[in-house]
């Protein structure tokens, strides 16, 4: 199943895809507007039903929001691919040569305020130091509660999957030391087009992602090669927090970030930023 | 006015301290029991009338509970007052001696998950390195949509001050490299036991924050000690990013935290922490 939340008649709504349409599931079963509610009260039987007997929109020309209405900060995780570690080192960004590939996962958090949708752009303004860089991720949407979870069930709390272009403002990221704020600026969390539930895509192991700028590719990883995959972030923080239904862990970027580049390529007026997992689809954002 | 959430008879509800009373503003004036609509709905004229008709309840046995339901993730700063980033950076935490002063605010979040209110205990079993440490904080609670604010108007964003004990287990803090994990285990971050608003304390620079463990000052400072005052918080955070009402801002502790002591003088069961603003109150919170 991939779930969306698009607008309908300028409402907010959640639905499924299906080929070039949507089923309404908002209307179909009285089901919540707040895909956090939906994922939380998940009924797979019910949601099947509506697959069949639903009401359906044409998704060409409905504009899809954020899958997700955050109720927290999207959490995200810094150098977690090898070769992406090494470039962000090696941009002079970190002093510390020893903490280039890290021994425990680097968790921050993104304003729940900075998150958009697939329809939305990417807004340069928000930076005032002109240093926008874009950064594709998978991401993990938790379907439950989880606290103190175990490695061999941590798979069983994740919802599905979606994708997240950590857009970050390079030099706030590096003057505020912490780097919530170079994060955290609006519009910098492009979230979506869908999220693909578990059960459609079981392996996202054997997913790749590849993020193109203008069409030129720029990165392009397996999944495969994060260095704390889905289930060791999972153990890492219900270890010591609850994790809730509708929580997002964007997992970390790979190689070829704009800072990565000598001189640095970052984002552009009219630069048309493009994510793809295999399972999952396309994000793709403007800038402005 | 000294506004709280408590609970009525397994219910939340919002109310105003007068005395040894709390007036009822949830039956009162059919007001949310949500404080963060209550305060982007505020007005003071119908709040000012409750508190001569309202029904009320004896303080004396009620359970407060966290003055906010947090909608997002706690903001909260890091070495912000001179002398206790110096303890910190003579502690060992931190390698590069010239951070030791920050430039620009440290700033991250701590789970919203993570805030328990005056009457819940901090509890230790959430930290699996035991090295939990106390940080008493001045707390900005904004009280409307802020983006790009001035230095000058900065304060008329501000609906109030709370207190946050920026509770941290100093060994995920460090290991994580960013110190969200560090930051938000569950009930790490209590909060209270009152948000007084900004028209009762114009003046919160003229206060001072004392943190007693089991009776014994350990932190003492002057709210005007502050290395980036409210203001500037509200300017720089505003500057890339929309606050919204009910957003908490915790803005830093000051020397004498648990680990600038040799040997380290983490909480242990039983302790019991109190963190006093002039103007706000008492939050104690036990250790268990």
């Amino acid at each position: 199943m991939r779930l969306v939340t698009f607008e309908d008649d300028g409402e907010r709504a959640v639905g499924a895809l299906d080929g070039s349409e949507i089923v309404h599931l908002s209307s179909s079963l009285h089901m919540s507007n707040d895909m956090v509610d939906v994922i939380a009260g998940w009924s797979m039987e019910s949601v099947s039903r509506a697959m069949e007997e639903g009401l359906r929109v044409p998704l060409s020309g409905t504009r899809l929001l954020a899958p997700i209405q955050m109720r927290s900060n999207v959490l995200a995780v810094g150098r977690n691919y090898r070769d992406h570690a090494k470039e962000f080192s090696d941009s002079g960004f970190d002093a510390s040569e020893e903490e280039m590939i890290p021994k425990s996962p680097v968790i921050f958090s993104k304003a729940a305020t900075s998150v958009i949708g697939p329809d939305d752009p990417i807004v340069l303004a928000n930076d005032p130091t002109g240093t926008t860089d874009y950064e594709g991720e998978m991401a993990v949407v938790i379907g439950r509660r989880a606290k103190k979870v175990s490695r061999d069930e941590a798979l069983s709390y994740v919802f599905g999957w979606t994708i997240v272009n950590d857009v970050t403002a390079r030099d706030l990221q590096k003057r505020h030391v912490q780097w919530f704020v170079g994060k955290s600026p609006d519009t910098f969390c492009p979230m979506g087009p869908c999220i693909t539930t578990r059960d459609e895509l079981p392996n996202i192991r054997s997913s790749w992602i590849r993020t193109r700028v203008n069409g030129e590719l720029r990165q392009e990883a397996p999944i495969s090669a994060l260095i704390f995959d889905v289930e060791s972030l999972i153990v890492t923080l219900s270890e010591v927090l609850t994790l809730q239904p509708g929580d997002v862990i964007a997992t970390g970027t790979g190689l070829g970030v704009g800072i990565g580049f000598d001189p640095p390529r970052y984002l552009a007026s009219d630069d048309v930023v493009e994510i793809t997992i295999d399972g999952i689809g396309t994000l793709r954002n403007s800038v402005e």
